[in-house]
């Protein structure tokens, strides 16, 4: 029997590049990205992403996971704490490289400068739960990589054809409706014809909205309508109810 | 000409006290809390809230703000830091007790354990967004009053008449439906009848959803059919789209 080894010093050259990838620039620049815990390490898995190596905790029951053919890692409570970004750093963490699954591209989110990581994350996890199969995200949104748009969106990440690309050019590109939300000259959404082709829905930024370039080039402006006080919705729950809405 | 006072000590003993107010226990026990940045100070101002104390930098800039009435406490920067949990301090920070506005209790909006202060937040602002002016807590809720819960609020906080009961109460009492949401056993949303009856919905926990036995006592289960391959919405996202269905 081979004894498995345990690094268990923070300062190995290994664990040195791992920690590397907590930060954006070596995450693009080395194509990968760390994921902590077992729900994601799962879904990674078995939906078809590349997975590298697996780190587990040296005493990590990883008996419930298919991680035939994958190089694992073991390591200390110590090193393990010095990758994890969580307060309570889970036994399984891992190195991937994202592979984006097959879309139709008959629903398409595009989002234009979100910049809160749990919104970005949440509305992943919606659009893979309304059919939203492609995802497109303008360049200065933040990091779909980080550890937090990881986190929250539940492993609906691997489940989702997301693309980096300019918002105009995704536009100019869809051969089918797009809409975008405002709050000036938009239709309400209950007054929005839907139709079963394809559909791009467009959200902006948490602070000023769909960029102006961007909204010139969308076919119909739509608005939720408000009955109380408040004065704009949160840009997750404004996605929400509009992929609610246009479910494929 | 009366020379202002800026207080420059941390030390302060008006200052330690404020402070205490970062902790759940003593927001409890002095019945106030803390609110940052003017958009929060003056949605309190101009909405019924009572108002002790208006926290200054020393040399903010106030006049677009009707602080007629209201004590004015002037802080040199390092003391505005030690009093803000925010990494970028704003200028103004207020101390407020909470005032319950009216509500006609025609939408009502029941968190059984929603533990997420980002979630509590936004559901508080959506909450305002379509007509669910009265929103009551189960008392394990995270604080309602904390500076996150505040701040994904914004302002909204200060337009719903918030309780703190227990849930099973709250159904027992309200003279209504009560619709709550669950995977098992429960009609699709597009199925549920509306009508302009008073209606409460009951929404659980970010994990486990809404307890048994709140859950025994709802008038009918509802379910957002989704059609991807999420396993689950989160909360926020759930209540947006069920308070959108059902708004006033």
């Amino acid at each position: 029997m081979v004894e498995k080894e345990i690094i268990t010093s923070k300062d190995n050259r290994r664990i040195k590049d791992l920690r590397k990838l907590q930060t954006k620039k070596y995450r693009s620049r080395l194509n990968r990205f760390l994921i902590e815990g077992e729900h994601l390490v799962e879904e990674a898995v078995t939906h078809g992403q590349m997975v590298h190596t697996v780190i587990l905790l040296e005493d990590y029951d990883h008996s419930s996971l298919d991680l035939k053919n994958i190089d694992l890692m073991f390591v200390s409570r110590d090193v393990m704490k010095s990758l994890s970004l969580l307060e309570t750093p889970p036994g399984i963490m891992a190195v991937v490289t994202y592979n984006a699954p097959e879309s139709t591209g008959n629903r398409v989110l595009l989002l234009d400068y979100v910049q809160d990581p749990g919104n970005l994350g949440t509305l992943i996890r919606t659009a893979d739960a309304f059919g939203f199969s492609r995802v497109i995200l303008s360049p200065d949104t933040v990091d779909v990589f980080s550890d937090k748009v990881l986190r929250s969106a539940q492993g609906s990440t691997f489940h989702i054809d997301i693309e980096i690309k300019e918002p105009t050019l995704a536009v100019g590109e869809f051969k089918g409706v797009v809409l975008g939300t405002a709050l000036d000259n938009a239709q309400p959404l209950s007054d929005v014809e839907t139709s079963d082709g394809p559909l791009m829905l467009v959200l902006g930024n948490e602070g000023r909205g769909i960029s102006d370039v961007v909204l010139s080039k969308v076919d119909t402006r739509v608005k939720i309508e408000m009955s109380g006080q408040s004065e704009s919705l949160n840009v997750g729950i404004a996605g929400g109810i509009l992929m609610h809405h246009f479910k494929a």
